[in-house]
């Protein structure tokens, strides 16, 4: 996609947007206990993942959470251990369908928060078993909504669909070309989906699935189907758990956060970065002081994955290495993979290069071992800059 | 499933079966250079996996991998490495269709292959990407088939099926619970699917996928349709293999082997493993003796992964297992995985317990600590049995 096209697709920033993530699911097809958005992932509840993922975006206002009422202590819990922050915790209903009217209500009624939200204009409805969404096809949907009523991202079918007959023979099978998977994110006009849930009957509240259904047979509303990548699948089985284990592994090494208060360096050092390893690796660069007690960078850590390049241009690196390492620690970040720390010592001095101390080096070194034992491995790196 | 529907169902014996496996994807989907059946999965390549889930079937006569012709060398070496010994491997045609065809000629005409293969009664037809078909589905697929001449295995849609309409949008939803997901394996007559192939067009040919719609079409055919697991899934996209490779480490914690040449003692032995750990394992028990260069055992090895239990009475148990874990190590399986073998030496004399010399505790003991380096772990015990 051409530069200009993206970004205007990625930023429907003057409308406002909410998500409503039914989790009210009882994950029977998983065949265990625990309902499939609350299973762990690398340490982690599946929802926790997707809640993230909207989270990450930030031209969605509100994320409405929609769990079974035995789940909302849970889902609070979560909410509150992995720092998410737009998150309300909305009681489902028996059905996914009065879930998500369930969720979309806090918009406009007031039965059932403390205070209603503010109503957005354009709703995103989206499962919170597919952790793996990106802002470019919520981005695609939520324009397509504005200009449609609604919008749902669709892929291609895997396997030939049929409908069998009364004798549990086949009746025919249907072109495949002709016909698509129905997935998630789908978006609606606010008015367009609670108008929608506000007239259907008791019948496609109880049996029905498809909002896009809904849309079409109460408002007229012919959704614009759009297509969306492979990774917008749902997770309905135990092995989609594992595939979702091994996606979160992979993800992991492909995230830094440069971290630094050297304005200039951390801009060009990013781009560096970017430039260098661009399709690899997302790089996101940060501007920060490692002062002490640093709220902002606490909820980086407790909120997201990731590895990081620490910059600084101080005499001494140690101590705030140790205070960014501490604070890794102190985190709810689950340390089940490596986290990956690289401190990068600029010597903007004149003096000629190694100025740094053995002294120092040696310290560093030891630090190092230390806290390998805690699964986060520290790399010095010591670069001359004039 | 009752014990007598079941031995019943598993036991299609009387009729001959064959088995073609289309393998000539080119994995597009996957987003990599290597076709998804040749990926490997644990070091073994996914299409090894699906012949041995047929082979390990003593009632399929003859196994075809229809491979394209520029792998067809692959799939040979493939067959060699792992022993597999029921395969003939064909050249595939440029569809899906074209495929198979090529793959029941080898039974019809001597065009493909140097010999004639002995026509079967029924032949399945499988995709090489679905590894974890079990003998259970496989019966009730034949059975079906040798009862209404054609059968297919279908699950549930897991996502809403849609229509677009030219514009783009929404036509209209399907009923999901009217439809169903077509999934392999497949199982027809032959005579049935040999004709469908012969009097369809090319354009059935060319851009047709579904099996059961040729016996439709040119052989009033209905197929019946048999729900089938879950794990009949299709490895479609890179995250499905690492479901399968999460699969294949799970199953193979779940299997034990049971050698010996004690009758009677294996008899109790598997009998009392079976009862106490029933639904968590599956157990094969064996009798065999350890003779060296023994090529069933040998085969036993290449063709499959287990851990083992080999139980003896000898008076001196060393020497066997020492045979044992050569031949082991001489096998072609990927030791990735810790291979188990415990080591049974059953006391039948009327001495009392631990009759075993301390020197012979000890020199297994080293050779435990030596063969634990090959990932093989072994274990000792010693088992008073009157």
């Amino acid at each position: 996609m051409e530069p200009s096209s993206r970004s205007r697709d990625a930023s429907p920033a003057v409308t406002l947007v909410a998500a409503v993530l039914p989790a009210g699911g009882s994950g029977e097809r998983l065949g265990g206990a625990t309902p499939k958005q609350f299973c762990t992932v690398q340490g982690r509840p599946l929802v926790s993942y997707t809640v993230r993922a909207m989270e990450r975006i930030s031209w969605i206002s509100d994320i409405i959470v929609v769990v079974s009422p035995e789940n909302i202590e849970t889902m609070k819990s979560i909410t509150e251990k992995y720092g998410h922050k737009r998150v309300t915790v909305v009681k489902g209903g028996v059905t996914r369908h009065r879930s998500i009217f369930n969720g979309l209500k806090v918009f406009a009624e007031s039965e059932l928060s403390n205070h209603l939200l503010q109503k957005p204009e354009v709703v995103i409805i989206h499962d919170a078993v597919r952790p793996f969404v990106e802002e470019d096809t919520l981005s695609k949907v939520v324009m397509a909504a504005k200009e449609y009523g609604a919008a749902g991202a669709i892929r291609p079918l895997v396997s030939t669909v049929i409908a069998s007959a009364a004798d549990g023979c086949l009746d025919h099978s249907l072109e495949r070309a002709r016909y698509r998977a129905s997935e998630m994110p789908q978006a609606f006009l606010f008015d367009v989906i609670y108008k929608a849930y506000q007239q259907c009957t008791d019948y496609d509240l109880d049996y029905g699935t498809e909002c896009l259904h809904l849309a079409l047979k109460y408002c007229e509303t012919n959704a614009k189907l759009v297509e969306g990548p492979a990774d917008l699948w749902k997770v309905t089985y135990k092995r989609d758990l594992y595939a979702a284990e091994s996606i979160v592994k992979d993800n992991l090494s492909q995230e830094v956060c440069v971290i630094t208060d050297v304005k200039e360096a951390v801009a060009q050092l990013g781009f560096l970065f970017h430039e260098s390893l661009k399709s690899q690796i997302n790089v996101e660069a940060i501007s920060i002081p490692l002062s002490k007690n640093d709220s902002h960078l606490q909820n980086l850590f407790s909120r997201q994955y990731y590895n990081f390049v620490c910059v600084n241009d101080k005499e001494c690196a140690m101590e705030e290495t140790q205070q960014l390492v501490d604070m890794l620690e102190k985190s709810n970040i689950p340390l089940l993979d490596p986290v990956v720390l690289i401190v990068v010592q600029l010597d903007i001095s004149e003096k000629v290069p190694f100025s740094i101390g053995m002294e120092e080096i040696t310290e560093m070194k030891k630090f190092a071992r230390e806290v390998k034992k805690k699964n986060i491995l520290v790399y010095g790196l010591l670069v001359q800059y004039k």
